[in-house]
């Protein structure tokens, strides 16, 4: 309906999670009416972000830099690692601003069915840390568990933890329960049966 | 909090409409994680959009041609031309499939408070038309707004009205009203008002 390079602006723009047919015209018609700057801005800093980022060598999280701000700051314990998911997790657990150790990020999760196993994950590289860490006489006290607790995020999480125990280091898992503020009423049944099994005594 | 390039990506990702920090960011480690290569075409289609898509020279919408597929199409009926305020207009019209006039698209309405006045919405270009064909014995007969029914749309719909009714043309409103489908208890006040004031014999 509207022109060639319109149309193929609009089927570009679907890329972008939560962008449907609807809000892809929205953005595109908005983009080219009102801020041409903005929209040739975003083209630049798309196009320098997925030439320049790559993965942190320590811990795998994004960035342009050979070592993440986290991994190259000093006065983060080296000795606890905290193993996420994705960087987003790691902005969530940064800002609830207690936890002062080091992250690996596997960037996925297992899913055989989807065809990620554990060398897409990188847990290799997260038992060769353990291995170095414990050459260079600076071993890794703890890893603590944080992947989701989905059935993939489980999964990951169990298979790390046999593979780590084998390396003299304290293997733990977040807790999962009742969320602070949560009404019991509104709380689903697998977190309050979980809530029960893992209580604590007073 | 995550690198350089990731934080520029996510600012200007806000200039999307309706695009906050938080979706910001879920787009921006969506395209990094799992699909650069839809963030690549995407930049491409942006800044070939930005630098091609102009306007029609005829009727004001976007394209990258001289003249857009609907001013060329010889089958339209070049004595009739329907106002409208976006693109998006023309294509809603398009959609219901009923009209087989040409547009004319302002691209905005008058907004003094914001600076826009006639000349910015092209209604020189329009009564320049209208004289045009008289002079090429093929007249306009009909000029049909169909801006929107907001203060601004109505003000826009008025002027041209007024600068249009000198030059021997048919100037009408498009009728507002009930929606088909729609509900009495549900309808605004100032809906049901118009329906009213503009009822007709049965």
């Amino acid at each position: 309906m509207f022109s060639p390079l319109i149309d193929e602006l609009m089927s570009s723009l679907r890329c972008l999670p939560g962008v449907g047919p609807k809000s892809a015209q929205r953005m595109a018609l908005h983009l080219l009416e009102r801020d041409r700057e903005g929209a040739e801005r975003l083209a630049q800093s798309l196009h320098k972000a997925v030439e320049g980022v790559g993965r942190c060598k320590s811990c795998r999280t994004l960035t342009e830099q050979d070592f993440c701000g986290i991994c190259n700051n000093a006065r983060r314990d080296s000795s606890i690692i905290c193993v996420v998911e994705t960087p987003a997790d790691v902005l969530a657990i940064e800002q609830a601003g207690t936890y002062q150790g080091k992250y690996f990020v596997l960037l996925g999760h297992l899913s055989p069915i989807d065809g990620i196993g554990p060398e897409d994950i990188g847990i290799d590289q997260l038992i060769n840390l353990l291995q170095q860490a414990t050459a260079n006489a600076e071993p890794i006290k703890e890893i603590i568990l944080a992947t989701n607790p989905t059935v993939e995020g489980e999964a990951t999480a169990y298979y790390i933890s046999e593979r780590a125990k084998h390396h003299n280091v304290l293997v733990s898992r977040i807790a999962h329960g009742v969320p602070l503020g949560g009404e019991l009423e509104f709380i689903d049944g697998g977190t309050l049966a979980h809530a029960f099994s893992s209580r604590r005594s007073f």
